[in-house]
């Protein structure tokens, strides 16, 4: 069954709004002040964002192909697997997507945002930031997660079965990225995911909210797109 | 296989009670004192919560549906996807099944309730409770968790195939949402999971027990109606 | 394919192992002095016996029903499901089983029990306790956990389709119930998981090794036997 | 699909990255300082390691075998099932993909291993080392962990019907090996693993690293193999 280009532009929207709120909504549950999974560790961020993907794909893998990620898209429309005239609307709604999402948690949380002091941990559960504060780190960091996620999501997916036990996989893959590339950069992974919500953070308002940091915003914009890129010719050199 | 009404009303019933007793077990073994989970990190009940959807889902989706909530039942009538003549003997075996569930976890657990001193664990163990004590954020997340859970729920089952690994994916989606919106209330998501409990906090007898809260119990049934008619109404608006 | 008594033995004694090996292994890393997993958490107990009977589940499932425990061995021989002439083979081959995996355990930690001078402890990597010291509630808790067990178990593979993401499902299960009502006493859920290595206890030798308390020996042999009649006879009585 | 010696050592090659680099960069996260997941637990490394040998198995299972692991290599080719003169061009991939997927932590990880001045931590994030610092007790672990792997790894798969749940299922296996073995040594399990990082280890140069422990180097790429060959044996002689 095909879909109209509205129709996958609603599901990108959703799906990336499911994944923002399921994904940082685990963040703010760690970091803001009260909540009950306060300081709970990491592996609830890794669980936040490994399901926060694998829903979207569980339910729309069928309809839009759940790439709920400009990165992927982009990447996707250069390897030559994607119409580049449906890349803006896609993206467009990916981006959309995000800051609705962010929305969501904003509207959850809103009395422990008003409680919490640290301005980094608010600004934590919006986008990511560099554990060393260095944009180079980041780049490096933002750029190998987005390549294994990138590698891993084509070749699991290579059969092009949609089994649902692969979206399965693929969720636990973006947990392992999480868990594992997480330490320096959260990691973002993902242009929309970290530009949306940075956007509505800039303008919403809360006592102790600090910078938007935006000298850093644009290292998970464009490592995760040339992260992306590599998968895809590396991919298709080899498989293809 | 189509089963009587009887049939399908005893699934609910079990499939309320299994969920309340494994999401509620969870909770009794973090916050009860002596037991051998005792503090063990909100991660056990994201666990509880989320295996205990699950199961229900692959032992009864092919009998009844595995609704085991009264929300998605009433909004599954409102959107003409369920019989209105049989939302009340649902709704009724789902009440029932909690009660039944809950008293499984006072059994089990009935000398740590009696050593525990903190009125508040106890209830807690029962029924949800807003972390800053407010109605209106309570209302705010319970609507927004629901309409994400049913929404999620539809999506994932719209190609009504029961893939059993779908199952698995909507016990992950639970898992997420207390995880990731657990942060202020829980939460419970579901009228009869937090009423039936309820109810049976009131009329059990433990030393350091407290109120039940009643002034707060009408959120946690209200609200996730209202969120799953919007999933609902969304769902049916875009995709069908 | 239909197996001989003789290999399905064999995989009723190798898949108990495995699972002792598997679960037991998770409270002795917990537990013992000086390992890596020191005071992990109780979740790491739950992942150790929820993936512990995945495994054989997944391994032996199609070639002896992976049975691995004498309470549903015995309940489904009550309930006409299994032919008791090969009760008493499956129960042997469990046993012996259970008391091997925990032989891995002893092997792989020696100098950790070396280490470990905390006699309930030693004993916890072995068999089950009562938190409260309570046969009474030790009875109730088990007697729950296995009715659960066991009727979980019959309701997701009542369609006999032997679904891989079935005993996915059902070693989350397992998982739960560690994680739920694992609270007051572990659980056992199973004789020969808790009697095959309280034997082995008995007989081993290490310095700071106290009593194998036997006096509380029968209640995980008993309990789960009850509890697992119990949901036979309730699923019988219902989806037959 | 028949794919050429080399598509399929390179599939070796880049799922033995994906290994290394998923697992060991959950250990690089605990363990170095100033990451995000600074001192998270042991159940990190357990998913770091489990989705980190789920995702190459997704990935590769229908090209290669992703045996990924020197030992499962060599114990097929004895027991048979693997062809001898393929073994050296699958081993040597796997030891080049274990250093280029330790390349990419070194990579992300850099600012943090800079900072850490804790030279076993360090090693740790590399190669695994026995935890009483005994050899023969890491080669008993190594040996049982790696004949559990092994004789599960292929009782799942014996129907050769490629199911993605099995290959979901396998990563439990090794995430609850890590969790039940793992007090002892980690554990390795795989020769390419460990021997491949601590090459890497010996010239790499941070300020506080320490010694790459060549004394112990050949424990984890004995043991296994033993282990590995142990348990093709058995299943060979009770299943075929």
């Amino acid at each position: 069954m095909h879909y109209s280009l509205l129709i996958r532009c609603l599901a990108e929207l959703i799906g990336t709004a499911v994944m923002v709120a399921l994904g940082n909504g685990s963040v703010a549950n760690v970091e803001l002040k009260g909540t009950k999974g306060f300081h709970g560790g990491w592996v609830l961020i890794g669980f936040g964002y490994g399901i926060g993907v694998m829903i979207p794909a569980l339910m729309f893998a069928t309809v839009s192909g759940a790439q709920i990620n400009p990165a992927m898209t982009i990447a996707l429309a250069i390897g030559g697997q994607f119409p580049w005239r449906e890349v803006l609307p896609y993206v467009g709604a990916q981006l959309l997507g995000a800051i609705l999402g962010q929305l969501l948690i904003v509207l959850a949380y809103k009395p422990y945002y008003d409680e919490t002091t640290n301005a980094e941990a608010i600004l934590g559960t919006f986008s990511t930031i560099d554990a060393v504060h260095s944009r180079f780190n980041g780049f490096v960091n933002e750029l190998i997660g987005t390549f294994l996620l990138v590698l891993g999501a084509l070749c699991i997916t290579a059969d092009k079965i949609d089994s649902r036990a692969d979206f399965i996989g693929l969720g636990f893959l973006v947990m392992c990225l999480v868990v594992s590339f997480g330490g320096p950069t959260g990691p973002a992974l993902n242009p929309a995911r970290d530009l949306g919500p940075r956007m509505l953070h800039a303008i919403c308002n809360f006592e102790h909210k600090g910078s938007s940091q935006w000298q850093y915003s644009w290292v998970p914009v464009v490592a995760p797109i040339f992260g992306a890129i590599l998968a895809v010719f590396l991919y298709q050199s080899i498989f293809n």
